[in-house]
């Protein structure tokens, strides 16, 4: 089997996703979880069925706890450092249907000085700079202002550090060696970094003056900080966050690794991309399944599992799991040819960035409405 | 030579401070200096004449600067952990004297998490009760509210953590473990806090946009904190900040190690003493350099080197040299008595402490002048 790497700051290789589960100890999403969460949200996003979102922790707790009355709130986040791409959007957009579905508050974290700390050649500015697009990404998701708030790192800190503190205080620097593997050399600012992480998993409990379970809908690399998170909470009265963990979607040249901003920028599809853009990087750069000539492909067929544009269907642009289907076979078969499969795939994505990036030029009338007061 | 310790969490022993001087490599505050220093204040502090002022950082960089019109400020603080007591008042009544004879601003830093993160059974409503009592102490010495600024850093945290953040990333933690003799087993608050401890020595520059020289009068114990905060600033583009550092002002038992709140309370004066307390704990706990009995003192005469009562004089409570000098000859040769000599600190300090608590219940109505606008 091919070597891995899946850390909060590398991920790498060929991921073999059962591994995972059993390393990090995560329990996987099975069909009766699925059932209970449909109980309660009429529908299953394609993204649960088509296992995307694959793992969790605590999900019975939480539904226990939803089923007394007790709601959660939701805790993603995104650290900027550079601009969104389509990997970002994917658990953000089922973060939005969890919210929806659930009628539940949001808190997303923007730790601006994460990528400052751990990426030597990274200014503040650029960290700023990046907020200020990142904001506008989310927004366009259409996540409802009234029941979304923003906590940006530098500027709640007034509000986050003193609880950082508290949870800093229960972590030893043996602990963060040995979660996060690091060593002697690292700053200051990276060891501490994790307690800052962890304050949205309960400030909503402190504010409010109750405990509220919370749900923390993340790509499987960020585990780490959460079971550090989990470990810790409990020892301050608050209840273990529980979590809801994505796959990556493969980054266009092959289905090893996360799409990357900050790899090589034919790498990734970013939300300001136009539809040339985009049409070139499919065609140009998306991993295909096919075979080298058309006739060959006729005769014994593509792959598309391990065909990138494929698979960006099957993760994002899909819904539909009939058409999703047809495709697989007719692209299986031979019948779909890899420019057939593209061209549909461009459409898709296209149609959806054409809508994105209108609500992403109204979002910058809307930053306000998601800022917490100060 | 006795042993002694000198960390920004323990000081113990028979404190050699010429040994310090060397091991730190801070400057003596030497007559040239000090003459130089009267150029401007007009007359010199008994605490700088008597050495209890004793060394110094780049008092030569800032008087250069001052002389060329660029202004200083103060910073010094206080970590809220304890009652304010008379070792904690010497280094602030100090620092008074700096901001009226060079009219300069002071920021007075509350590191409200440093104790805290240091010390396990500490809580946040530990901190912040004592935050709460010490602002009322540094207020009742009359420091201008104009020209005063307290920065608490939990509340605080909104300015000063990305500030913070700049200095943790240039410090490793293989550099904090050399500096305070940190392990693995401390927790990542305490590896991060000397960031915070930082702040204050340039955040004025940052809020004004330009730099400004910065003086801290601290006693010799917080010394390591500062040296490592010089090795940084420049990088950020920031002055390093220059010092004026002073002794310990002993404990009642001795002539070693610091006065303390949290060693036993007969063992410091504490701000809020009543007349009564005060003169029970010198007459019943100052250690004396008289002799054991009347007829002895009379014959021998007393050390008034190793009286604490005198001591207490020396360092904070007779400004005037000449009568410090006659008590001093009449204690030395015998014809004063321990319990004369005890009766004059004793006058000294209730009515200090009659004039101090007064201004401290004044305080209670002047905090909000002294607090950073949010």
């Amino acid at each position: 089997m091919a070597e891995f790497k899946v850390t909060p700051w590398e991920v790498s290789g060929d991921i073999d996703y059962d591994k995972l589960i059993a390393e990090f100890g995560v329990e996987k999403l099975n069909d009766a979880m699925l059932e209970r969460i449909k109980k309660h949200t009429k529908e299953l996003h394609f993204m649960l069925c088509r296992k995307v979102f694959f793992a969790h922790r605590d999900m019975k707790f939480l539904l226990d706890e939803y089923e007394k009355g007790n709601k959660f709130f939701l805790y993603t986040g995104r650290a900027p450092s550079g601009p969104v791409h389509l990997g970002h959007l994917m658990p953000w957009i089922f973060t939005k249907w969890l919210q929806d579905k659930f009628n539940v508050e949001l808190w997303f974290q923007f730790p601006d000085e994460e990528k400052f700390l751990f990426k030597q050649e990274m200014k503040f500015e650029d960290t700023q700079r990046w907020l200020n697009e990142n904001m506008l990404d989310v927004i366009a998701l259409g996540f409802d202002p009234k029941k979304t708030h923003f906590i940006i790192d530098t500027r709640d800190a007034g509000l986050m550090y003193k609880e950082a503190c508290k949870v800093a205080k229960k972590i030893t620097f043996s602990m963060v060696k040995s979660t996060f593997g690091m060593t002697n050399e690292n700053n200051i600012g990276s060891i501490f970094y994790t307690s800052m992480q962890a304050v949205p998993a309960f400030l909503p409990s402190v504010l409010k003056g109750k405990e509220i379970p919370c749900l923390i809908p993340h790509a499987v690399d960020q585990d780490p900080h959460f079971r550090l998170t989990r470990d810790i909470l409990p020892k301050l009265g608050h209840y273990k966050p529980a979590s809801i963990q994505c796959m990556f979607l493969p980054p266009l040249g092959g289905v090893e690794g996360k799409m990357s901003a900050s790899s090589a920028a034919e790498q990734a599809i970013f939300t300001t991309d136009t539809p040339e853009m985009v049409k070139k990087k499919i065609n140009k750069y998306a991993f295909s399944g096919g075979q080298v000539s058309i006739e060959e492909h006729r005769i014994k067929g593509g792959n598309p599992d391990v065909d990138v544009s494929f698979q960006y269907l099957r993760m994002l642009f899909e819904p539909d799991d009939k058409k999703l289907q047809e495709i697989y076979r007719d692209y299986k078969t031979g019948k779909m040819l890899t420019g057939e499969l593209k061209a549909i795939l461009i459409e898709k994505i296209n149609s959806f960035l054409k809508k994105h990036q209108a609500e992403r030029e109204k979002a910058k009338a809307k930053v306000e409405k998601y800022l917490l007061k100060r």
